[in-house]
Formats: C-alpha cells, sequence, structure tokens
C-alpha cells in the first residue's frame, strides 16, 4: 500500500478536514491526491480546495448501474494512484468493483462500538438504548454494512444528560483523533488480518 | 427497597465472592440475607458459609414447571425479606414469577459491553469478532435475555495476543469492580428508569 489516499464525501467531510489537518501537522505521513464526492453542493469540496487538494463531483444519478458508477470511482482512484481509499461520510453503500480494486484497502469511520448499533442514527441508538459506554470504531470496508474488520476503537461516556446531539459531538471529537492514527496504522503496513481480526505485527493470536 | 440481598449462583460464584468483601470492607451499605444455588455441588456455597451467610440448595429439578421453581426461589428470598436479588453466575434463565415478585430490582452482570455479545461465551465472541474494547455490563433482569436496563458499564481493551481465557480474566477483574458498584446505585435509590435509561437522581434526559 503506497501513501496516497483518496478521500470520498457526501457532504462537510469534517473526518476529511481531521486528514488534512494530522498531514499538515506532521502526525500522518500521507498525501491526499484527490476528494469526491458523490453530491456537488458537499461543502467538503470547498474545504479540500482550500486545502490545495484536487476535488471533484461525481454524481450517482446517471448511471446504467450502480457498478458502472463504482467503476467510474475506480477509474479516477486509479488514475491517480491511490493506495488507500478513506470515506468520511460517503453516504453510499460501496458495491463489489471498488471493494474488488482495493480489497482490505478502503477505510471507513462509524460513530458507535461496532457491532452495536451499526448503520445510520447510531448516537441516537446508542442514547435510546441506554448504554454507558459508546465510541468510535474504524473498520476495513467489506460487503457488509458497518462489518469488516476493526482498526481500532475509542470510548467515550455516554452522559445521563446526553441528548443525541451531545452525544454525537463527543463522538465526533474522538473520530477526529481516531480517523488519522488508524490510516496511519494501515499505511505503515505492519498488520493483518486472521480471522475477522486486525491484528499488529509481530503479534500472535494463538489459540 | 431494602439494603437485604439473596444472592443466586450455580457454581463458583466469584462475584459473590466480590459482594461479600466490598460490604466487608464498608464499600457497600448492604447485608447478604441468603446465598441460593440450584446446584448442590457450586462450591460458592461454601464460600458463603466461610463468611457466615447462610446457603441452601434449590435445585431445579423435580419441579412440575418451571414457575414452580421460580416460585419456591420467590418464597425463599421473600422469607428472608431480601429486596434486591442478585444473580452472580445464576445459569437459569429468570421466570415471570421471580420478575413479578421483584419488578427492577433483580440486577445481573455480563462480561461485554450489552448490546454486544449478549448469551453465553461474550468473551470468545467478542474476540473472533475483533473488537478492540469489551468490558463490563451491570444490567436489571428482564424477561429478555441480557437486556435490562443498563445500570453500569466498565471498558476492557482487548489485545492482540489475547486469548479466551486472558481476555476472561480482565473483564472478571472489572466484573469484581462494577458489580458491588452497581448494587451500591441500586441500593442508594436515586435513580429511575426512562424508556430503556437508567438515570441518576437530578440529572434530567431532556430531548
Amino acid at each position: 500500500m503506497n501513501r496516497i489516499l483518496g478521500v470520498l464525501i457526501s457532504g462537510r467531510g469534517s473526518n476529511l478536514q481531521a486528514l488534512i489537518d494530522a498531514i499538515k501537522h506532521g502526525r500522518l505521513d500521507a498525501t491526499i491526491a484527490v476528494v469526491i464526492s458523490n453530491r456537488e453542493d458537499a461543502s467538503g469540496l470547498e474545504r479540500a480546495r482550500q486545502a490545495g487538494i484536487e476535488a471533484i463531483c461525481i454524481s450517482h444519478h446517471g448511471w446504467l448501474s450502480r457498478d458502472d458508477y463504482d467503476r467510474a470511482l475506480v477509474d479516477e482512484l486509479r488514475r491517480r494512484n491511490v493506495g488507500l481509499v478513506c470515506l468520511a461520510g460517503f453516504m453510499r453503500v460501496v458495491g463489489s468493483p471498488l471493494l474488488d480494486a482495493y480489497p482490505n484497502a478502503i477505510v471507513n469511520v462509524h460513530p458507535s462500538l461496532l457491532p452495536s448499533f451499526a448503520g445510520v442514527d447510531a448516537q441516537r441508538k446508542a442514547l435510546d438504548h441506554g448504554v454507558k459506554v459508546s465510541g468510535v470504531t474504524v473498520h476495513l470496508v467489506t460487503a457488509e454494512l458497518d462489518d469488516g474488520p476493526i482498526i481500532l476503537q475509542r470510548v467515550v461516556r455516554v452522559l445521563d444528560d446526553d441528548r443525541p446531539e451531545t452525544l454525537a459531538d463527543r463522538i465526533l471529537q474522538e473520530e477526529h483523533l481516531a480517523y488519522p492514527t488508524a490510516v496511519g496504522l494501515l499505511l505503515d503496513g505492519e498488520w493483518r488480518i486472521e480471522g475477522r481480526r486486525f491484528l499488529r505485527a509481530r503479534t500472535s493470536a494463538a489459540r
């Protein structure tokens, strides 16, 4: 895996900003080659351009199939020699053309301690369930939603007076810390997958 | 809720010991009136007797129905004026006679961060799933397995070289801390249930 990132967004891309900042301040040794949004109005596009990063929209509308859309993404990513694809609020299911082109090289961040509260609205689900801790999961992307090997998790305490927004805000702060760290782990390449487990090098999971 | 506990066990009752120790050292203001095992050979019975606590076996065999067994438990608990029922490795599903007799007054401890990894073998499930954090959940017991309102959760980091036994050991240490603490919270009575949420007094969960 080279150190060239492609970032996929659909909205403001606050985790994109976390990656930009981590690179800028030397906490992450990587380059963002391109930011791609499926929506023209994603404010993250402007965020990228302001950081001097190429930012393009590839709308998900108008394709004959979802696979065709995915193939268009792969074309743009490969053209720029992207080695690791970072999802940052990309609100599209990743299909097999993209998964096949980037095996174990697509990463996402989710605002809960997976496997609890997969899918949308994870923070509200956690609050409604009454958990006392939630958090952040950075994981490799597979065909199953929010189900790939877990690279890193960070814990956020749930407070009695939390509302979904206050909990989401605190979780987001941890996302901004966790995501660049996990991307750095991936790029360092000293890891392997055993079963579902993401393990660092020179450790064994002998059972 | 008075401060008289009844503890139900099926085995060694290490969480029973944690309650005994917490009471002995003044960290938990409570009395254990009786320890009941469904198995004659549970070593926790001897543990209780050594601490001067009445310990009896009520086998789950030989009853006409599961409800009859549960009613027998209720009789023994009520006879001793038990206010809070603590499960400590009690390997029986709690049925409606016991649930109805002790509404929001039966507590259990589970070796995972629920709702992840309910049911048996939670530590191995967590390891196989590849989570980076697991932990302990103390919760009120309802008719659904491992699903009642969560009183307290404590986090345990999962290490790359963990085996199910090493993870279970570290989680057990946290159980021994969490369980007496949660029982103390319950006995203090400054709490309420909102939806599924267990909330401390003088906090509001305004949404």
